[in-house]
């Protein structure tokens, strides 16, 4: 059975990295007309059998007694997947990145250097519950100019075969390799597991999902992976914050999505400030029906509060909960932090140029804000027009992962004959 | 035995991750002391210790019947311990990487966004017998505001440790925490296994050294590991290409210094052009002592060759020796590339301009060439001030490392209150 699993998974990533190389040399006209084909096809009549798919998926998580929360994330109706269709439009729209040259100049010597960037080759994604993920990494994958392994949740299975179904006809329509996009035919944690394996086949492994996931991935794989991780995100609401601007920039971090990993879970503040912000913003975030866990300091400025247990800090609440803590100064926010950050998005409120450049330059994150809201930590908001993901990993990539970040660079030259003295 | 080797290591590699923190907000100025200081060691009484260790590990390596090639790369004189201190003083020289803000710009909201370089935290480098590296490694990761974690050769041991010495003293004496270097007290292969496995404690791992060492990292690793593998380059010399410029982009490309991971091994020529540049060729190389294996078609035109085995084509020779070829066309030359190539290095010599561009576009390798030689695949060639080595993985970076490939960029933010809509 596992030879069998091995088998089959290295044979699709086999197919799926030739593929690549097809893909790596494909036009950005073949690519969008590709994108534009299955966003067309989503609309149409291959839609609605991916709305019958989801239909046996949603019946199915139903009859296992699913969250409504996780029905919700399985849920494809008309509506969402007019959305998904916009999507692939959106990709079709942007610009290529496959090609551009960074960086150029030339040397003394005459060779003029540059960095062209190229294709990774092969992505490997893994995910769970969402189906529309099969579209967006699919898209996004393709219009880099790499072919993709998705390993869908099991929740997801019949929606997402259809989904991909629609990409594989849409790569066949245009002359180009249907294996570019390939989905395991399985979602056997056995197949995860040589998937993850494949070494010199799989160019990176993107997992996409909770905790268990991303630890299960990062301990067994073999090919480089991009963690795509939680964020325990934190505002720090400095000594010489302006009062309005902070409460303003809390309460869109915690409650304009709370469910997200650019949501803040934990407000810092200041000792000094402490006695007159706290109440306001215990006022505000109750208002918003959002629950505070405090520290002893901040708990003596707050009424109703609950006390945080040391294991909150490090929670990713993705829900209207906020800790709340009250410490001295720049230094303990910076210790804080270090301590219990999760490299995600961490952002202060100040005036003091100084702590403003502190922190930038000392906190350790994909994104380190001064005076704006930890929500704009995404590709979208960021300006890379879409995104795979969020990287909490500092190799290759840290922060948001647009088309770029799914390619790389490398070094071009060209001379008149120059040779090395 | 075994958990005694886990203990040391992992408390070493902790108390190195530790000194990183205080390393990644160090100054401009205390980093370039610390190079200066230890460069001025070097060259004086410590440079004495450091010559007696080298003169130790040169006389066990002697009983141990090393080979010649390898007690040269392990032997330091007062020549080379000069050299190595001149290149601390030019690392010191180089601009500073961590802080420096890139691709700056100003979303339609007024959040003004960047990416900021800054250090990766704890480096791990796994080397073999040249004490240089040591110097070197250290160096670059210190001015790059990283901690490093060094395992060198067994070989080279006291030589290696009396260099991290001068490091120690030079850190402390400006300070700086001296474990931000850190050399392995020991090299069992399972001290190197537990330092590989340091998910958490080590950002990176560059293994450099023959094929064995990075396939035994590649392979044992949970820390994204950068391989600087070997170098299988090629040069291609189209049908448009200028004869002249050919055989002297391949002469350098192989004789310049043939011991050398950017030395070419394989030269290919067009089908067209095989009956009158062969025989230059082969008077040139035999000149120079160059032995060529050659295919059944290059042989025709070429007196007194081997002939080139299936395995040739694969093989990093670092010696004069040279793979030849007949190709029809460049779309052979491409798919002969793909087959044997090491994603190192490959040139291109043509007047066809779209020959030339698609050289640049399909071939995969860190740095890829038109009408230069092999040779420029450096950091110091390619105006990087210094090199780690020379990465052949796609992702993070892909060809010669320097000080900036020592880092990654998080992303920086400056608002004033701005919020997510």
């Amino acid at each position: 059975m596992t030879d069998d699993l091995t088998t089959l998974v290295t044979g699709l990533a086999r197919r799926a990295k030739d593929a690549s190389r097809v893909l790596a040399n494909a036009t950005t006209a073949q690519k969008n007309a590709v994108l534009r084909r299955a966003a067309e096809a989503l609309r149409g009549e291959p839609g609605d059998r991916v709305i019958e798919a989801n239909e046996r998926d949603m019946a199915a998580a139903q009859q296992m007694g699913l969250s409504k929360a996780m029905l919700d994330r399985l849920d494809l109706d008309r509506k969402r997947l007019e959305s998904v269709a916009d999507g692939l439009d959106q990709v079709a729209g942007l610009p290529d990145p496959v090609g551009a040259v960074v960086e150029e100049r030339v040397l003394d010597n005459g060779l003029r250097v540059g960095k062209m960037r190229a294709p990774l080759g092969l992505v490997g994604i893994i995910y769970e519950s969402r189906p529309n993920v099969t579209a967006d990494a699919a898209s996004l994958c393709l219009k880099s100019g790499n072919a993709v392994l998705l390993r869908g949740g099991k929740e997801a299975f019949h929606s997402n075969t259809a989904i991909a179904e629609v990409f594989t006809q849409a790569l066949a329509a245009e002359g180009l390799p249907p294996e570019a996009v390939t989905l395991l035919p399985t979602t056997d944690r056995q197949a995860t597991l040589v998937m993850i394996g494949l070494d010199g086949i799989l160019d990176m492994v993107i997992p996409r999902g909770g905790e268990g996931l991303i630890r299960f991935v990062a301990e067994h794989a073999r090919v480089p992976v991009i963690q795509h991780y939680k964020g325990v995100c934190h505002v720090f609401v400095d000594g010489s914050a302006d009062p309005e601007m902070a409460l303003e920039i809390a309460l869109n971090a915690k409650v304009q999505r709370p469910g997200v990993c650019n949501a803040m879970e934990t407000l810092l503040v200041d000792a000094a400030l402490a006695p007159t912000f706290l109440p306001k913003l215990g006022a505000a975030m109750d208002a918003k029906g959002v629950e505070i866990h405090a520290d002893d300091r901040a708990a003596a400025h707050l009424n109703g509060v609950k006390s945080a247990s040391e294991a909150d800090w490090d929670t990713e609440y993705l829900d209207l909960i906020l800790n709340v803590g009250v410490v001295d100064g720049i230094d303990a926010a910076i210790a804080h932090v270090a301590k219990h950050g999760s490299n995600h998005t961490e952002a202060i409120v100040t005036k003091d140029a100084a702590h403003a450049d502190r922190w930038l330059r000392e906190v350790d994150a994909s994104l380190v804000l001064v005076n704006a809201s930890t929500r704009f930590n995404d590709g979208f908001a960021l300006g890379l027009g879409a995104e795979i993901g969020i990287s909490t990993t500092k190799l290759h990539a840290y922060g948001p992962m647009g088309l770029a970040e799914l390619c790389t660079l490398k070094w071009v030259g060209q001379g008149e004959g120059q040779v090395r003295q």
